[in-house]
């Protein structure tokens, strides 16, 4: 079921009769336009004449009054300069039906869909639909997830980048905290589900104190609470900085059980929560405390990619065409145990992937922090 | 009453018998380590061999287990290439008698102090006491406010770096905005009562629609409001940024009247209630609209100076020592007209400079907005 | 003969009717981008629809192949955001009368130019040759030039960003300087004729401990010679790091007298120069020595304008576009003594303004790097 | 022979009775710093009191004035932030039997080495050398070189950061010949025996359009040399962009057979080389051409780590003292098919590792650039 990604040496498109389309779906992450400029330029390179771009991702199909953009390589060139998404992104859509209805009206013959869990059930979905009306289309992905959350892929566009652009606050709260009396630095940083950004970020820093990750509970009151803890470092050292994944400790919030446009649960903010907790907490001790909350997420989203980010987007945007003309649908392009490969759409719809606990990485996390076990 | 600066013939103090202390209160704000370094540089060009650091701001004069730190060039010679303050920063501090009875105890004869209107006020109360004790003091301040809003002065160190390190935020709200389908980006930038910074942040990244500041005050609601505006922009447009001075609209919430250690009204959240105010309207109007609300303000705090406030710290910094050297006490070392002189510190105690509504400045602004009068 | 710059009550040209064309001489320099944005939309704002950018200088008024580009809002709105000129530049171009000729057959009505000194004698030319000619041809220009040396004039534009980028250099120089052994960093920076930068970067740095500039002679060899000093630096400090202006030391140097297509004297090497002698002299006294020689020439002109500087650009842009409105020909908009105006297009073309060794600016340089009289 | 790193159950060395010295040999390379402190916080973690650092590679062990450096986690906590080698590095340094005279009266039981080639052939002598006369020392080795090009491992530290830092000057040199009439941009980056980084620089950059390294050869003249393509990419696209391996072409230039003090063979200019030759062709056809070359070499050295190489360098760092407690010696910490190992000292002292020219990584380089065949 896992093929070598690349070039075929027999086709199945007559490449000047091809109409492809690109979408990119859910939220930001740094490398989407990347990947939209090689799939352009490599279905070019194929001799594709008629190439669009679907605003908006799937609400792109049916939304009134948006049309879809014709591309080349002129128009394209410079994408990757900017950060966001040079078609559009949106979460959510039409029904998979109405989507292949749009499909066939367009007469398009490869749609590539960039997106997450949600979108590739998407694109799993419209594949099987196109089979069942033995539509000849190819449908293939290209996972997003700035959180590099798929089981077997060794890393996912975006997440480099994030973890760079991640130090810049981390180096802010740093700052803060050092430079107040018993300043508290507390960022918080993306995860929904994993706190493998969380995770680099505080290894590559150097500057984190205490690391929370949703894989690892962790209490924040009692004799080994990070509360606790928190007081022992601002006693013995000063200041400190914690950084804390989105979805850490949601067991000890209230969540509402409601869900975005995605489908994505969504969470209450521990970083507030924290922050709360923390003033009170140093209050009821009547020790000074300076409490400095930063939420990066926006500016880490929203940057353009890095150059390892954007190799492999190149790599992944190339490959993605490939696939299609190798006559390849309901496939996602990948690295997998250092291949460059294709795999079912299927199997990116699974349980995300998360931090293993007792693994290394982990475990050298905790050594560079210095922080016990909050439990 | 005012001096132009620089070194004096004449000098009131035997540097190799001098001890002198630097101390920064308040809030971070860039180029507070080019001051301190500066300082150290130039006393000891003087050929002053006993400098200490007051850490934590007044704070340090009084607070048990702070101890003063012996500064010298070596020891300061690259704190310029971080943020923050090597000191250390705090608000408010103990009364002035005992901060007077310190500086005896320490025998201590300049006394540099970089701080913003309180701290100014404070400084002055140092000076008088020293003067009705007759102690030979020389107080020297240097203004420090990211806000620039001190009258008389051309600019304040720092407020050219926040206007750069501002960009950052507008730019990752207008590229959040802009790949949204109906994307709102809203960046709320420091000002506690001008609205310099976000005047000049929105006019240099020319991505701004909507630039608020307290002294231009603006409706929500009603005709001629904000919401009707940026339902326009979204209908016409399909995205939009906007840009709000901290201190925009207060008369709009409902404030505490709760103060902070340094005296300054603490202020409700003009963004936060902004965020909320957008996104009811659009769900009232059925229309969707995506928004994206930055606070940078820690990390535009906490950056390194750029080269024009280095600059603007380096001729501060040096200026504040051939002062002291040149027997002033109460003054403070800024720029004025173009040219660095001395004022009297009580000149800063004063109301805060403001954008001027009518000028021309906030008319280039407006001009690059777009926007209308909101009222 | 100077004019207050902005707006004027009448206008001299029915905006519907006009032809406005734009053309970018020289080499590059921050803010190119901005300037011609700006020029756009504001010609926009007064209803102007027939917009035109010459390219790569007056070169395009008369190569072949080279078509005027039509600009909107549209076109321009992101240019900024990356350096160089969109329209492309080039030194020289062909002879006065036949630009002028091209001016009309094109019915050109308003010629805004960015250029330096060369340039603007080539405006003046143009608009000399309009009126012989009876041509109702408004000719504005922006001066452009990187090493902030036209008189009269408080700032030009991409200055400020290059002092900003030089820092880097300047900065590598150092990093690679204070980690060798005897380590040597030597930097040139641009300044035709003046020291401007170079003296702005070392005092900002505050990293240089020798800065040299055109307006200061000095002597390499001899009891008094940099050289000298060097041999102390590293047997003192063990490291140094040395900035020097492209045009300091000419007349150390054989000039072959050649000029460039701008008029521009080649210049001989400075930086080359020194490298070797460095070299040769420690060789020559056998103390190890390790150089480091960085030229990050085209590395600072590529950039995009930083924030205070694309403050400006917005601001020169404007005002080009109200002087022509109002009907000026042969001026230039630019800052002066804090007032934006309009100068004769002459004014700009004497000699260069030249760093005053005299004054205070210098003074402060000296302080900084603590180098001696080189003579 | 391969050993996977990481902490063992048994430890060879009473912590408290260690004295460990850290030596960085050879050129800059980002990381340096973050290797150095995190080998100085695991010596902590495990007990070590007496920290040393040996000044300037090799050559502190024997250079009178050259004094160890007490250090501690205090001293080295942000050295990260800077590049450099804090320590400081130099090629070269006195004879195998005089260093190891000198670890023995200094009483060194532990001596890290970070360096390259001849750095790892230095420290393997040492180990022998040690082994010989019985001392219990372990000599454990950092591999440090920006190149990549040590064969077996995966990624040395350093070079993504190179990767990421030469976009900046690639950038540039597009900037410059977009904006130029027939601009030529050309850019050198390093490799002193293999291409890696041009080939990922040009790979991830997206803006080259041809890059030349030494495993691959090239005629510049000819029917089928790099002139006459470049020739047609300025008569189809106006201008164009080249990377070039430093070490790219040796054939083509005369080299002196001189090494440098560390062995390197001195390689001739292939930049400036091809700048005189590309200059000369298009004078000779009579069709004008604008060449920009920038070397960028001492400004991609000097970077900090970025997110990535930090992570690298900590668990090298990490896992060069575990070795070193677990007794081993002559061994060097790397990564190794995506696993941390030891390997033995002399497996890097081997043929450097090339870019495959037939594998997919130049291929795509090849798809990227668009390049033919030079030959």
């Amino acid at each position: 079921m896992v093929h070598r990604a690349g070039p075929r040496k027999d086709i199945y498109y007559e490449p000047n009769e091809v109409k492809a389309a690109i979408v990119t779906c859910g939220g930001l992450c740094p490398g989407l336009n990347d990947v939209i400029r090689q799939v352009v330029f490599t279905l070019e390179t194929y001799g594709v004449k008629n190439i669009v771009g679907i605003p908006f991702g799937f609400r792109g199909f049916f939304e009134k009054g948006l049309k879809e953009m014709p591309l080349s390589r002129n128009l394209v060139e410079n994408i990757n300069l900017a950060g966001g998404s040079f078609l559009g992104v949106s979460r959510g859509g039409p029904k998979t039906s109405e989507i292949v209805d749009s499909i066939q009206a367009r007469r398009i013959d490869m749609l590539f869909v960039l997106g997450g869990n949600g979108t590739h059930a998407g694109a799993n979905a419209i594949h099987d639909e196109c089979r069942k009306r033995k539509l000849k289309v190819s449908v293939v992905a290209v996972p997003k997830t700035i959180d590099n959350d798929i089981p077997l892929m060794d890393k996912t566009f975006g997440f480099d980048t994030a973890v760079e652009e991640a130090q810049r606050a981390i180096n802010s709260a740093y700052i803060e905290a050092r430079s107040a009396y018993h300043g508290i630095g507390l960022v918080k940083l993306m995860g929904r589900s994993s706190g493998f950004i969380a995770m680099h970020a505080s290894l590559s820093s150097g500057q984190v104190d205490v690391c929370l990750i949703p894989e690892v509970s962790f209490a924040l009151d009692g004799e080994y609470g990070v509360l606790q803890h928190l007081e022992q470092l601002i006693k013995n050292k000063g200041f400190c900085v914690v950084c804390v994944a989105e979805a850490a400790g949601q067991e000890l919030l209230q969540n509402s059980g409601a869900t975005d446009a995605s489908g994505n649960a969504i969470l209450s903010d521990i970083g507030v929560h924290m922050q709360q907790k923390i003033k009170t907490h140093f209050k009821g001790i009547g020790v000074h405390a300076d409490i400095k909350y930063i939420d990066p997420t926006y500016m880490v989203r929203a940057c353009r990619a890095n150059a390892s980010d954007a190799i492999l987007c190149t790599v992944l945007g190339q490959n993605a065409v490939h696939g299609a003309f190798a006559g390849f649908s309901g496939i996602t392009s990948c690295i997998c145990n250092t291949h460059y490969v294709y795999l079912p759409v299927t199997q990116v719809i699974t349980a995300p992937k998360r931090v293993n606990h007792k693994g290394r990485m982990w475990h050298r996390c905790l050594t560079s922090t210095g922080q016990p076990d909050f439990r």
